[in-house]
């Protein structure tokens, strides 16, 4: 069984779904419900899946209901993480119709991106079951939705890198071309970082990860390496560090990249190129 | 050749840009660049695609290099709009070292992000080219980026539908079911529409787009209705009104659902399920 | 009977009242009531209209009172849209003191102007009735209550033009000078139009008319027009296109204008100059 | 020779100006301007008063131009304060053409709005001219706008009575009858206040004005007062303590208010009920 | 016994807990609590002085506890402005333990930080007991907190100075060098004042003095006067006008500084430099 | 030498410092020097530091100044981390007068402030000069500035502790309880963490320690422990763990606790109690 994922406090979420409503609503509101659905008009409905895949984002959907009704009742089916086939009801909603109508792309707009990523992710955790490997995201998110993407990984099995760029030192090719190589760069940022951060280094050959190891970073990261060199990248460290894979990593290619060993291996498609899954607000 | 897309003010793109950059900065700023670059470091870079696709969202990217170094510069070599080849340059950059590398993500999510919008739009475009149809988005696009969002179809070519719940008037199942039928839903509609609001109601019948004739609608959506339904219905229509085709469009579909005469056929994957293009920022 | 005016959201409401609030509590309240109330002490009250009039903005009263004291009651007597009589109860109101006394003139501030606005409206409605034309309001609102203020309109019985530079395509003199007649300007518009996107055009002249109409605009505005050349207009336009009037007009002259038999007439001083209603809040 | 009034700082006017901006240009921009406007036509323009009238906000018309296009020139001929006739050019302006059309509304809205209240303003100065009385405005001011409206009353030669509700002590018949009377209410709020915090008391009789004059208040209202009652005031206070005549002020009935000997008269129509001055946006 | 201090309405404080829970919870929210607290598990606290002191900010800690758990329960034991020993309990929570713990360190800075300048405050207070002298803070406030820590003030029984540069002049050297002298300054501020807003001058000597007094200002301030000086000010201003003392106060100094008769005495360190009170949240 | 403190980016200072400047400016701005400066006046002054310490913030006082006069030269002689004397010119500025002086308070409480800290920060670093350890401050910030705060402290020479409750996990007492023993506390959480996110425990006796260490955490902070506690504590560690004394700290009792072999203190007095350092604004 798998833990539920850590959640978001919602008053981390609600601040983004009053925003998306009130970029829907605009300076008029919805003037389809406002003419055509009575004012004391109530509604049943249900957030249905239309395709398979995994859940996350229940939250959003029911902030964006409540926030237009307050009186509105939600009542979630699943849960967020769970996988569910295509047609499952997510969750029941009932309240003010003209107000669940003025909600409902909103929420399924979040609900849909959410889901998506979840999705996805789940389809890499499961591509590299059985192997070491975890699968992570990456800073590729979309602008605004951060912590809701990152969050959305979890829920599909994976794991979350840097939540920006102030909580891990993770030193690229400019940052070591700006010190004339790997080591001095790691010897810069060991002496420059807090003690609880992290520092990670990316290197683009096995010479690099040699220069890196003495350093001891608290990981490598392993980029673009072919699944040969990741193999001999795993030999070389040891055990001692850990090592994560990233570049042209894909459904298709993920499974192999996991067997040479590495640790993790990250994905930036699964926050920049997952499709929304489909998911519909029918009549309850 | 085709027009400029019509731009978006600067004024409405900057407090995005600027939230993003202040969600990947957190509280420490970008811990990496701090410990490994100089304080005095100057950078030349370039933006460069690393796919072919359709430019959307320069704007961006300058406004986040700016807004960490107002004194940097940014030179573009193509414009918003423009179909570029694998490897093109893009703009070239030249400024403080830690403020570039400290801007550079937030300027790729989102012109990633904005040409992968435009590229598929564009890629439906032509799949349609040479009939009567034109391609255009719905409003499925990222809570907080949808002046963005419809800005990037426009670059790929496309039209923009509805921008708000307010702009338009849509009549869709509910509406009509809560009105008792399609006529009774028009005929409110109508009497409550001011003058300058279009009325546009979904049908997903023939029987309920000859009910929605006689109110002159200013669009009708036919939704998921097949090829020989929509051969018929533009023969009903008779040139009278707009007609739209929504539902199940895809790459593989659109060109025969533009084949049968309707005006618009809406995508909403255009903004829900774009990958992004995969742009770089390399050393110039 | 009519029908109630389409209402705002109230999530498009409570900002506005709030950011009221804090302006006028200031960095330590209403040292007033702090210092003259006791803090258990309970109020009630309630709004009364001290002039005849047409009601709007009950809302915005009710959520600066709840704002203040979410435990507090707001009675409604009427409705907005409703005409009332000099001394008539609008709603009543218990709760704390202190929080009633602190919000009662955010709530008269809002009150008073919307009501203004909605009075004024039903003027000029009331002038042209039996006619033909509709009374509508135009972009000239105070800025951050242009939702607000276009709902009073609506409450007064007023239809609503554009929401913003956004939501439809006005041509006025200076494009019509940059492209060199109303008939390019037009042919640009019309191009650059989206499909739900309406197309009104201002013309100064008969000529300019005559230039306008071949491509059918959703509206042509007569700006100016004098009552001859409106009748004139009317007879030309052969009701194949919306004819707006403005441009000079009062409370004096509208009935004239309407009798020309244009469809609409935009009177800016509905929202730049209508002075506020007088409403107080008296002991219960 | 006038004093030039005290301006506002450009820090606490730009976010309103700012936030008009957005309000008006939606989520889509000058879409007129965009379709008729070339990307690089350039424009030059005056602000022209069609009315008479007192200048007030040519800041806030600046900084709409310039938010637009920070490279524009904005050139007055006249100052916040003064007295203008018809047709008179306050200020010229050069610059991006879409820009400057897209701003055109915006700035048009404040300064109308803020010339008005000038305006009004100095015709009640002038209707007091050579008595000892000063004209002061209220709290009843738009929402949003109380600092500028403030400044527009200075423009016209009005004094500004409290900014908010913890600036100063105005003791009102609810807190007279919350304490029992003017006398108990006094020593309450004489008690509680600040040493920096004036003390108001409204009051509605010569009873209650010889209740108050014990307690010497700041500032005591006489609250629709009869002139013969003012007058009696006057004697009663022999000086003593700043006198403020409020309620049923009009330009007819304010002469005669003023030569009762009252030292201030507050006008809530300043800012509630002022008509906006007719200044438009011509070519230069 | 003292009245209980005026209060803040809740309005002006929230915002401030709701962006330090932001600040606090970042873009992953609290990651311990998430991972070691059951998601249903509840948990009783109390917030416990650890040092004797005078309570402030009580509300700033259960609307922190409330945003976090909507249904927590947070019971006070004291009042803000109450005295309290080591030990001594000021409320008891209950509710959703992961909530809890995160609202937790916002909590307990504010109300450490508020506790810390009340009982500052107290203890100067308790030093000129006796005397006429009254204590009075500054604006040397923690930018964004000002009216939370005038409100401290308050509690713990000061009074407050001006709460920004707009509710009050207060001449200082600077002004009186611009002018070339006290009187002129004088002479200028108060011509330039509104009738409501009180003026202050600082004068360094007791030439100063002697050139103030004719003005009659509200409040003179004697910066940096020696006991002396300070008891020939006070004799020389003949109770007239108000005097303030300011500069160079001690707890060891301030004794001596009110016996000389000065009205108020100001303190900057009440604000900007009290040690925060040792507050902690405890099992209960 | 030591290195320059890493700075923070001016995007993530100036809305801190706009914020604090219309917090001080209220409705009406700086009214006296509205009233006493000439506009056109311009001032040359200096921040001097009326006591020796560790200047921190000089990017504060900078964009306060230019916020208010964008014209106005700011010239600094010392950098964010210099140890200067009493009486050293920190800065000098040139530039309008009126925006000068409207803008000092707020840059004075902002640059006293954060050279307090620096300054305090900088006391502990020199009382545990020689030994192994390094000062690092806590979460015990003040709301809004957390990320200013601990940039003085690096300004000081210290460490950062987490910046959130996102960036690391740090098990405390309540976490251990909920979980029935540090043992367990710590398999959750190092289960539950990501691969960048570090992991600290709390322990509060040698029981504990031993209890924690077989986990590895990255951190073990040692709460109230006595020296003796603390030397045989690092015995048991054996270098292999970082070990953080905590609780009890203060400039007497530093230096024993450094000499215990601990690699890192956390203080939180070098945020929450650190007075001001007196900084003032003369003529240059």
């Amino acid at each position: 069984m798998t833990a539920a994922p850590s959640p978001l406090p919602e008053i981390l979420i609600e601040p983004v779904v009053r925003a998306a409503l009130a970029e829907d609503l605009g300076r008029a509101g919805d003037v389809t419900s406002l003419a055509c659905i009575d004012a004391d008009a109530i509604m049943k409905v249900q957030f249905v899946a239309r395709q398979a895949g995994v859940v996350a984002g229940l939250d959003c959907a029911r902030i964006a209901i409540v926030l237009m009704d307050p009186a509105a009742t939600f009542e979630p089916f699943v849960a967020d993480g769970d996988h569910v086939g295509a047609g499952a009801v997510l969750a029941r909603v009932s309240g003010d119709a003209r107000a669940i109508l003025s909600a409902e792309r909103v929420a399924l707009n979040l609900l849909g991106r959410l889901c998506g990523i979840a999705t996805l992710t789940a389809a890499y955790v499961k591509a590299v079951e059985g192997t070491h490997a975890r699968i992570t995201d990456t800073r590729k998110t979309t602008p605004g939705l951060r912590a809701l993407e990152k969050y959305a990984v979890r829920c599909g099995g994976g794991l979350n890198h840097r939540f920006g760029l102030d909580d891990a030192i993770l030193i690229k090719d400019n940052h070591v071309a700006a010190r004339g190589g790997v080591g001095p760069a790691l010897a810069r940022a060991k002496a420059a970082a807090g003690h609880l951060t992290p520092v990670e280094v990316e290197v683009d050959s096995l010479a690099q990860l040699d220069e890196a190891l003495p350093y001891a970073p608290d990981v490598i990261m392993l980029d673009n390496f072919a699944p040969d060199a990741l193999v001999e990248a795993v030999r070389r460290a040891g055990g001692k560090v850990m090592l994560e894979a990233s570049g042209g990593v894909s459904l298709q290619t993920v499974r192999a990249i996991a067997e040479t060993g590495v640790d993790v291996i990250s994905v930036g498609a699964l926050t920049h190129s997952a499709p929304a899954l489909d998911v519909g607000l029918d009549a309850a």
